[in-house]
């Protein structure tokens, strides 16, 4: 397994590839691994000569009083879960490398960026799109897999990868749990013992809406406010949204009719988390 | 010379290309072709195998007020223009094609996009980065290359092409002029008799400070006084902007020193021209 730095030594590395017609796989991540990145490089191994993962804390895609400073790493630790999947490259970049001192350049995804996550944080996903677009350019994969835990990003990845014509293929994979349903996140680490316990109940929420529907209950207003009880259950919790969307264009549901999506962000004490489900009627 | 109009079409080309290791060149235009496009061609042509010349009026660099309807246009002439140059595809797409109606990603170039043409023309650089990144991953050519006419211009593209990393060299040449020196524009054919005959002054205002300079006059501002004299002597004439500014960060000059860009734009009726030069003191 190969440990690149610098963008011009893993352009010609890929370049090479790409040449001899073999398949880049990129699983883009900001590091500090667990099961839920795991699982999207397995997805990718097989259908790729070259599997990278890329391992960046991306500035640009924190807001001024986020965790940036405090985001998790451990590099030691991703390097061996990188070697353990069979993983060729870790492109491990300094936040330098990435964004020199004159850098000028953002990429924009209008409407689907402003909602839901991008509402609380702004020029979120404007950093998101950005930094993978780099990716996309440096490392030239034909697939990148993202995890749908993150859906809103996905979508907007989907989005930017269509309008700007990038080529290479989205795939997703499923969100990865804890055993007592947990969706597995990096940010699981901030959590205090007591916040940890009652955490399930985000989950919890979400298969609740999935019941009601089942049950014939169809007005999203009416789910959002069981959701919103079982989550102030939760001690200490704050919560910034639950959105029962059109998976593709986010655009909030009048009726759950299809597939809808089920979105929330809370806080845990100070730790956002988010999570989501597909529910069908 | 194949006429393509389909973006997939396109990019399978090109990565046929790609593939074989063959140079792919690229010359974006807006069409109405002039000497000054058919120069880039004739640069480009003998450092490529795949010689493409884009022709699309891009409605985003096209401010409300603007003449994106009335911008001149006469394809079968471009194409013989092409064939004579022994251009091998015109990528020549829809509107539809490029900006489907879900249409919703652009690219934004910071600082460079909001001075001088910026200025006047608001989203008009961010339309030009966004159509050339599309362009750009469309046709994934190893060379692109730009008119200096538009010198803002290459330098946005450059930035966004350093920051994003594109694998695509930049190229620019040289103003093609008229004999009497008026800057090769597709425009110019907006002019009328009256505006023609005065519209050299541009030019001639142009080479006034490199004369003053070269005289020992360092100061921009007494330049820019008496570039503005010269310049008000054309009947009608509205001048946007005269800027004396360092030729990579587009910041105004405090005094010539090094190169230095002159560049301007003006009125002549309802018609809008730019032109610039460096100079060297």
């Amino acid at each position: 397994m190969q440990i690149i730095r610098q963008i011009p030594e893993m352009q010609a590395l890929s370049e090479e590839y790409r040449r001899s017609g073999k398949m880049i796989g990129l699983v883009p991540t900001m590091g500090y691994l667990h099961e839920g990145h795991l699982s999207l490089m397995r997805d990718l191994r097989d259908q790729c000569q070259l599997l990278v993962v890329s391992i960046f804390v991306n500035p640009t895609q924190f807001g001024a009083n986020e965790d940036l400073s405090t985001y998790p790493r451990d590099f030691d630790r991703d390097e061996q879960l990188c070697r353990d999947e069979k993983v060729d490259v870790i492109f491990y970049p300094s936040g330098l490398e990435m964004y020199p001192p004159d850098y000028h350049t953002f990429i924009q995804v209008d409407q689907l960026s402003d909602v839901m996550c991008g509402r609380t944080r702004p020029g979120h996903f404007r950093g998101v799109a950005t930094i993978v677009a780099k990716l996309f350019n440096i490392i030239d994969p034909q697939l990148a897999i993202f995890g749908q835990k993150d859906f809103q990003q996905v979508v907007i990845i989907r989005q930017m990868v269509k309008d700007l014509n990038f080529r290479v293929k989205i795939l997703t994979a499923p969100i990865v749990r804890e055993a007592d349903g947990l969706a597995m996140s990096s940010r699981n680490k901030y959590l205090t013992a007591t916040e940890r316990k009652h955490a399930p109940k985000i989950y919890q929420s979400l298969r609740q809406a999935e019941k009601l529907c089942q049950r014939g209950i169809l007005d999203p207003d009416e789910i959002a406010e069981k959701m919103t009880a079982l989550l102030n259950k939760i001690p200490q919790v704050r919560i910034d949204y639950i959105a029962l969307v059109d998976p593709e264009t986010l655009i909030p549901v009048e009726k759950i009719q299809g597939k809808v999506l089920v979105a929330l962000a809370v806080y845990l004490g100070s730790t956002r988390l988010i999570d989501n489900i597909i529910i069908n009627a």
